[in-house]
């Protein structure tokens, strides 16, 4: 037991169908006098509530996918030429992403309020697109100061597409039990995690308008965020990376095919996780929890059914080699690594 | 799922034998130059090896139990004459707590060395006492930084003195399950804290100088301390704050024979908070878990073993049923009341 942990402040509100009236809390807590508000123009419905309790001196609708320079910079001379004080940002991970863009140069806080599962809004992290160029990076300044889930806002999302979301939330809390630095207050709130999806995705898939099931859904997408921006990146999402960036396969799918097969292939190495995993699903063993999971959800089985080559795994080989961390619980292999690839690639069952 | 919940800003290093690197490397990271140093003399040896690293402009050895407010101002002013612009704490609550006195008023940041199990160092709440009087509050400033757990720094404290401090420890993981302002985070992090208290505790009752045991205790008594302060108190230290106060109890032989009681009353009412501290203690229900524990450490069974007349039972139902929360999850009566503290009183086997 050998680590330092960094714990940040943020006020996390759960408030199903309150968010007007939570949101204006957070804001009188903040101290704010004046808002920009930022939602694109998909979110108006869902941000005119809000806005109608707080004192709005400017509404931002340019919202635009991984967050492009330009739009920043027009998003933060808006701000400035309002003379903004705090932002609210009503939206999904773009949404939050241009507020943390303006956060970042202004310093102004910001209440986010999210209408999808992305985690965005629970960590320090930027991104800015420079033509092809993604640009990622660290700064307190751009989390949130306080953040208010309300499950209602969430009501018309697809069930397929909360399920695909809920998966990859469960693939960063999973990665958490063994990223570069996983601690074990990750792996607590990763486990939680791992429980709180478990409970509501099965949920949502049933009734998509299930706020019970959103919520918990919700709650386990927030810790998943926080415990994987503090573990960092594990095994599963190099994989997933190499895989995606190469073969141009569909993010979320991949997550999903992969998961299981990382998983089964650390946890023989990784009791405290295997433990943490098995008790978070409440089975007997890790891999028992999240195939079953899976079932129920009717989770996607395999690589090639997204278009990936089978002679793609030679050569995806060497790139995911190179990328995996160093502390990955169960030594990497060319063998063993050709063996997970190609059964994610089939779909095998999980021996 | 409806809560909000504030997560405070801290730096947490665990690192066994290695605090005087820890401690200058937060330090640096702070950007700290004149270090007010606070250990009383009693902990001179365990200060000494971590003074050596970093630049310290005063050695302050004044620490006295409950901080009252003139050591407190005698510590303030020698801050401000030293010209200090960091405290760094090596000590129990009583040294974490002036360090917390100087801190609110200065704002001076601090790096807490633990050498007990009080978990102050992971709290927001300060303490002073005038004549007889305790005040306590919450204040963001005096939360120190950054802590640095060194679990070779508690080697010399008695098995029988950890365990006291363990199942107080215990007991606020416990309460923090359904103190007045306990949400999901909070039992998360409290059923993890209950967690490395039953694996810490026995080892370390077997062996007062297991470093492996003590860090397990550590980390459980840090992560109660957090969850506690979020979750407030609940019925358990309701309790004892009422019987010690009436009766002159010890602190901690009184937590230890009230807790199996109260949490026996509420977990039949308490659904979650029954499987996350069974889960924790990795057993079929939560009190066989707290009950194995209990007897592995011997723990103490009986109030009247410490001075606790029967009589006082009728004395003390008024002012607990005063004190009790009202969100406790089984209603409180004076019947179902009496009978509770009669079974703690006669050490009766749970029902």
């Amino acid at each position: 037991m050998r680590f330092t942990h960094q714990t940040l402040p943020q006020r996390v509100v759960f408030a199903a169908g309150e968010s007007p009236a939570a949101v204006a809390a957070e804001f009188d807590a903040l101290g704010g006098t004046r808002v920009m508000l930022i939602a694109s123009d998909r979110e108006k419905e869902l941000a005119d509530p809000i806005a109608e309790k707080i004192p709005v001196v400017l509404r931002h609708e340019e919202v635009v996918m991984h967050v492009p320079v330009e739009v920043a910079e027009r998003a933060r001379r808006a701000a400035a030429d309002a003379g903004a004080d705090i932002l609210v940002s009503v939206g999904g991970g773009s949404t939050t992403g241009l507020a943390k863009a303006v956060a970042m140069t202004t310093g102004l806080p910001i209440i986010a309020v999210p209408t999808t599962y992305a985690g965005s809004e629970a960590t320090n992290v930027w991104g800015l697109t420079e033509g092809e160029t993604k640009t990622t990076g660290v700064d307190d300044k751009v989390l949130p100061a306080s953040v208010v889930y309300d499950a209602g806002l969430l009501t018309t999302l697809p069930g397929s597409m909360t399920v695909a979301s809920g998966l990859n939330a469960m693939a960063h809390c999973v990665d958490s039990m063994w990223g570069p630095r996983a601690d074990p207050i990750d792996r607590a709130l990763a486990q939680e995690g791992i429980r709180a999806l478990a409970t509501g995705l099965p949920v949502v898939a049933e009734d998509s308008t299930s706020v019970k099931g959103i919520e918990q859904t919700l709650y386990g997408a927030y810790l998943a965020a926080v415990s994987f921006a503090s573990a960092g990146s594990g095994m599963h999402h190099k994989i997933c990376h190499v895989l995606g960036g190469m073969f141009n396969l569909p993010h979320a799918q991949t997550h999903a095919v992969v998961l299981p097969y990382v998983l089964a292939f650390n946890a023989s190495h990784a009791p405290e996780a295997e433990a943490r995993v098995a008790g978070a699903f409440g089975t007997d063993t890790a891999n028992a929890g999240l195939a079953a999971l899976r079932r129920t959800l009717d989770a996607p089985r395999a690589l090639r059914d997204y278009g990936m080559p089978e002679d793609g795994i030679a050569k995806a080989l060497a790139p995911i080699m190179k990328a995996i961390p160093a502390n990955n619980p169960t030594p990497v292999t060319y063998t063993n690594l050709t063996l997970l690839l190609h059964a994610a690639w089939a779909g095998d069952p999980i021996s």
